[in-house]
C-alpha cells in the first residue's frame, strides 16, 4: 500500500473543522499534515502557517483542500498548481466562471489534478433519485431551500458583500444536486430581495426549465422555524419523489425509500473521489451550478428586503 | 456557382435595417427571403411574417439571423434548429449562458450550423492590434465605452428590464474585441451605478485582468457630448495603441496605422464567415463576452445613479 496522501487545509474556518477535516481524518488514504490559517489557533499536533506561500515554500503538502471563502480562492489555487501541489476547492469553486476557466487551463497545463466539489453530490439519495427520473421522465421540480442565516453564517460579513452570494451560497448547493438530477436547467427569470446595505440576495425566487419540466425554487434566509432543504420532484409516470436533505431521506409517494446518509457522508465520498482522481492524475471540474447563479445573477428582478442583517 | 442561400430576418428592429440589410443586400452568396416582425411593415418586396412559426412553416428560409433583444432569442434560435434551419445569432448569442449551451447542444444533435455573432471581432483593425499584443506582450490596457443612451437606444425599454444588459449591451461589444485581443480576461471587481427603477446598470465600472496585465474599464451611456469607444493598450515593449471603433483607426504611438474600417465592414464580415459556416456545415459559437458580463454580475457593488431614465 502507498503512503498517504498529505493534505494541507487553507482556511481552518466551519467548513474546515466541521466537515472537511473529520473526513480527512476517517480516510486511510489521507493524512492531514498542515493547516493554513492568517489568524486562527490550528489543530492540535498539526503544522500551522499563516499564508499558503509558506506551506508551499516548506514542501509541507501533495494536496491542497481550500476552504477559504469564495473571493481569493482563484489565486490560491493558481499558486498550489504553480507549486505543483493537487487542488480540491470547496463549493463553489471561484468567485466568477472566468476564474474556474482559467485553473482548468492552468491544471492541464502543469498536469497538477483540480477537483472542484460540490458536497450535496455526494449524498447517496440523490444517485437513487436520478435513476427514478431518468426511467419515468421529469413532469415538475419544486425547490425549498430554507434556513436561519443566523444560525448558519454567524458573524460571516463576507456573505453580503461584492462576489458573496447571499442566500444563493447555500443554494448552490441545491444546484449541484439539480445538475446531478436533471442535468444543466435553463435559469428563466426571478427575483431577489436584497437587505438594505447588502450587495447580495437574502431570498431568491427562481423559475428554471429542464427540457419541457419547470422548476420553481425558493431560498430563503430569513426563516427561523426549522431549517428546510427539499427538492420534490413530480414525474411523468406519476410519482412523486422528495429528497430531503436534512434528514437524509429520499421519500416516494410518501414511503421512505432505503437510502439514508448523513451531512458526513457527502465529504467522505468527496474525499474518495479526490483519491481517485490523484491516483489517476486526473482533474474533475463541474461548473454548472456556478453557471446556474451566474444566469440567475443576469436575468433576476431585484428589491429592497425588509429584513435586516443588524 | 450554386444558389444564394434564402434567409429571413426575425426582428426588424434599428439593428436588423442598419446593419444586417444592407450586409445581406451587398452579398452575393445570400437572398432576403422574408422579414418576421410582430408588428411591423417590413421590406419591400420581402415576403412578411409576424411569427417564427409561420416563417418556418412555410418552407420560406434556409437561414435566419435573429435581431431581436436578447430574452426571446433562445426560443426563436430551438425552434429554427427544430425546423433545420441555420441560425446566425446577433449578440448577445442569448439572455443566459444556460441557454447558449443549450442551443449549442442541438444545434450539434440536428447537425444545423449556429453562428454566435459579435460584430465588433470583424473590424479589421483588431487582426493588426492583436498580432501586434501577441508579439510585444502585454502591460496594460484601458477601456472606454461613452456613449448617449437616448441617441442608440430610443424608446427601447428591455434595456433596463431584467435580463436586459444596460450599458453592458454596448459593452459587452468592448468584451468581444477584449476576446480577440487578449484571450480570457478575468472580472475581478467593479461598481455599477444603476437608475431607480431600472434593473441594469447605466454606468460600469469594471477592474479586470488577463494574466499579469490589468484592464480598467469604463461604461458610461450618460455622455451626451462625444461618444467614445476607445480600446487604449499599452505593450511590454513599451508601444501605446489606440483602438478606437468610433472612427475605425488604430494608432500605434500617436501615428495613424493603415488600416480602416466602418461600421458596415463588420456585418460584411460576418455574413462573409456565416456563409463559409453554410458551406461547411459548422457551427461557431464564442460564449465568453456573456461569460464576461455574468462574472461582473457576480462580482460588482451595486448603487442608485442619480441619472434618471425619463
Amino acid at each position: 500500500m502507498s503512503d498517504p496522501v498529505r493534505i494541507g487545509i487553507i482556511g481552518h474556518g466551519k467548513i474546515a473543522r466541521d466537515a472537511h477535516i473529520p473526513a480527512i481524518r476517517g480516510a486511510a488514504d489521507f493524512a492531514l499534515s498542515a493547516i493554513c490559517d492568517r489568524s486562527g489557533p490550528g489543530e492540535p499536533d498539526v503544522p500551522l502557517f499563516r499564508t499558503p506561500a509558506a506551506m508551499f515554500a516548506a514542501g509541507a503538502v501533495d494536496a491542497v483542500a481550500i476552504c477559504t471563502p469564495a473571493p481569493p480562492r482563484y489565486a490560491i489555487a493558481r499558486d498550489a498548481i504553480a507549486a505543483g501541489v493537487a487542488v480540491l476547492l470547496e463549493k463553489p469553486p471561484c468567485a466568477t466562471l472566468g476564474e474556474v476557466e482559467q485553473l482548468v487551463a492552468l491544471a492541464q497545463e502543469r498536469s497538477v489534478p483540480l477537483f472542484a466539489a460540490w458536497h450535496t453530490q455526494y449524498h447517496p439519495v440523490i444517485d437513487a433519485a436520478a435513476a427514478l427520473v431518468r426511467r419515468e421522465g421529469l413532469a415538475h421540480v419544486e425547490v425549498r431551500w430554507e434556513e436561519d442565516v443566523r444560525k448558519w453564517h454567524p458573524g460571516q460579513d463576507w456573505i453580503w458583500r461584492a462576489g458573496g452570494f447571499g442566500v444563493l451560497d447555500p443554494g448552490i448547493n441545491a444546484f449541484a444536486v439539480l445538475t446531478k438530477l436533471l442535468g444543466a436547467p435553463i435559469v428563466e427569470s426571478g427575483r431577489f430581495e436584497i437587505p438594505a446595505g447588502a450587495e447580495t440576495p437574502v431570498k431568491a425566487v427562481l423559475h428554471l426549465s429542464a427540457g419541457d419540466a419547470g422548476i420553481d425554487a425558493v431560498f430563503d434566509w430569513t426563516v427561523t422555524e426549522q431549517d428546510r432543504w427539499t427538492i420534490a420532484v413530480d414525474t411523468l409516470a406519476g410519482s412523486a419523489l422528495l429528497l430531503d436533505l436534512g434528514d437524509g431521506s429520499l421519500r416516494i409517494d410518501g414511503e421512505r425509500a432505503p437510502v439514508t446518509a448523513d451531512y458526513g457522508t457527502e465529504y467522505d465520498g468527496i474525499y474518495r473521489h479526490f483519491s481517485t482522481l490523484l491516483r489517476e492524475g486526473r482533474s474533475s471540474v463541474e461548473i454548472t451550478p456556478l453557471r446556474m447563479v451566474a444566469d440567475a445573477m443576469l436575468v433576476v428582478e431585484r428589491s429592497t428586503s425588509l429584513w435586516t442583517i443588524a
